[in-house]
């Protein structure tokens, strides 16, 4: 039998508890819990009866289908059985397993909340116009993206090819990004869906959700701004999104709860008023190339992610069990808050230090590391998995 | 034994043989071929080795996934099958069986492909700018739909509600959509999708793509302009798509296979360029109420299916079985051949009749049918399986 000692400082102690898919070379994919730098195969540790079988599956989504009061249930058995021992068997070192894409995404609608993100893309993209389009204010807008791009942390991203054209040229070009960017984002999966023809009202979130992942976005700044009107941005983003490894249970986020950064002026339409909010005190750290460029913090966005699923379900739309759906860029009032490359170096015109060099835009070989700390229920801050990619060359 | 009559002007004769997934009230839902108004069932009728175990499947994606090679090889066996004699238990009056949604819809993507619709679009939604935007012809612009409403002909469509704002208020209103319409489209089917990294070549279609589906695209307009910019269509599309319950195999289309509607100017970029278009003489005909309203023609298409699929994939998006790509609005040059209401009746200033009444949008409990015919290989005409739906109130 094992005891798992939780060093100070840790972020994975019993107040967090993140789920994820892992493997070992003698254990097929299934689902562990992360204690320490510990993982837990809870098919071993606690696979007592049938409901327990979705703890052997290849991804979380039968277990998140189960719905919120066996959530609740089993964190609490997971926090007895972390307190005390476990069979050696069931317990593996974080490093010498392998971690799989944690669940099967559903739709994968990706939204634009952050004010200040919003702001400075409409400067960027729209110069001369009014940064915030005149709708900004009154819906979390939102697009959907493609799920089957959605890919664990640390699978390699190839630079994607496309056309661009640049505003001095007469008709596009086509060849490798030269504008490859990331989005620092948060995402929150949907554990129990809602049928189609109904809505999730915006207090119900909880019911919902299940937990919440980092996201990074990847987006080709340049494919983007040639492609996105009138119908959105498609190819440059659609070649990769990566997700962390562990899911942090929204039950570990009732510690980071926050009111939203002010009064929403103006005051949203019903549907979107939230009796108590879920602004949520989460800080990212961008390293890029190891060296830290940013701490986007998600305090400052201006719609929850219970106005982002109210609205995303208000008009019927059905959700299931692995739907996806994530804040849009991180970024805060400051520049070193900034979520996106293209913001902290202003269309790249104002290039920043990296490893003592003047950067832009990833090249390469770069490779870039979101992590993120929120309040946790025992004094300290609980740690999100991180979400790690590098890039590789255009074929 | 039973012999399959097929008469006249069927539709469905050997030339045809589209798949859909079906059940009966002693048959869970499996994959069954029509041939005249009979679906034949090619568990009980075909299935002899370990590779027939596909067609108990209750979805078309293990059959899907196996292949160009193979798919060949069944239709040839479904040909000799349907010439002769089958077996009674394996031969079902098609108005005796269920249809359900004949695959596990991947990713869904809808594109903008004709320049008729996109530039009566462009008029009606951005009155005095140039209707088409300067990369319509660069590039077959599209989005991703919602995966998760992609539902089968027949089931009823629940009127969306959302946020709304007429051009002379202050700030937007609430309620179901009043403006509630249609696109009619054709929709195609990844039989073999491709790894992330890599490209479809435009050639490679036809080793990709199963198959085909007619595509109802419900569109609330009044969402849709107030949401739409600057990230796409999100909330006005999402509620519901519906798609034909029959797949034409992409084999039986190859008689219908015509050039595009004149050169491309400017001529696309090499990767968008096809040594032989997949240009297709499907002819839509849209029904509202009973009546026919318009015969959108897919010939007409500026961009070919070969042309999206190639251009989707260039910036190394994978894709999967299942994944669901569709046309965008079919119109033609006449308004008789306009396939969506939004434009037959030019943004609703200009009713048609139905049914001897002056009509724009949807009303609560209007019904439209779409269908569609393609030459065949047998000198007539191959039809699709219809998409049908009726509106039901906003609860």
């Amino acid at each position: 039998m094992t005891t798992i000692e939780i060093p100070d400082g840790s972020g994975f102690g019993p107040d967090n508890l993140p789920y994820a898919v892992f493997s070992t070379p003698g254990t097929a994919p299934r689902v562990g819990v992360r204690v320490a730098d510990q993982v837990v195969d809870l098919a071993a540790a606690l696979g007592t009866d049938r409901q327990d079988e979705v703890f052997a599956a290849p991804v979380l989504n039968p277990f998140m289908a189960q719905g919120h009061h066996r959530w609740v249930q089993v964190r609490e058995r997971i926090t007895a059985l972390v307190a005390g021992e476990i069979p050696d068997t069931a317990v593996h070192p974080v490093g010498e397993v392998m971690l799989h894409l944690p669940f099967d995404v559903g739709d994968y609608v990706d939204f634009y909340a952050s004010e200040h993100h919003a702001t400075n893309l409409g400067r960027l993209f729209r110069p001369g116009a009014e940064p915030l389009t005149p709708n900004w204010k009154h819906l979390p807008i939102g697009y959907h993206g493609r799920s089957g791009t959605v890919v664990v942390s640390g699978t390699p991203i190839v630079r994607p090819a496309g056309q661009r054209k640049d505003p001095g040229e007469a008709s596009p070009t086509f060849g490798p990004s030269v504008r490859l960017d990331i989005e620092a984002e948060l995402g929150f999966v949907v554990g129990v869906g809602s049928a189609m023809g109904t809505r999730v009202p915006v207090d119900a979130f909880a019911e919902h959700v299940f937990g919440a992942v980092l996201v990074n976005d990847w987006s080709a700044r340049d494919i983007q701004a040639w492609e996105y009107v009138p119908l959105g941005p498609h190819l440059g983003k659609s070649f990769a999104t990566s997700v962390s490894a562990w899911v942090v249970p929204l039950l570990a986020l009732e510690s980071a709860r926050v009111p939203l950064p002010g009064q929403q002026d103006p005051q949203p339409l019903p549907y979107l008023r939230e009796t108590r909010s879920w602004g949520l005190d989460v800080e990212l750290t961008v390293e890029w190339n190891g060296d830290v460029v940013s701490h986007p913090p998600y305090r400052e966005m201006y719609w929850s992610p219970a106005q982002m699923l109210a609205h995303m379900t208000v008009n019927g739309a059905g959700t299931r069990t692995g739907d996806l759906f994530a804040s849009g860029t991180i970024s805060g009032p400051e520049r070193d808050q900034r979520g996106a490359f293209i913001e902290l170096t202003w269309g790249g015109r104002e290039p920043i230090t990296v490893r003592g060099e003047d950067r832009t835009f990833l090249l390469d070989g770069d490779g870039v590391v979101l992590t993120a700390t929120a309040p946790g229920a025992a004094g300290g801050r609980i740690a999100f998995g991180e979400v790690a990619g590098c890039i590789v060359p255009a074929p």
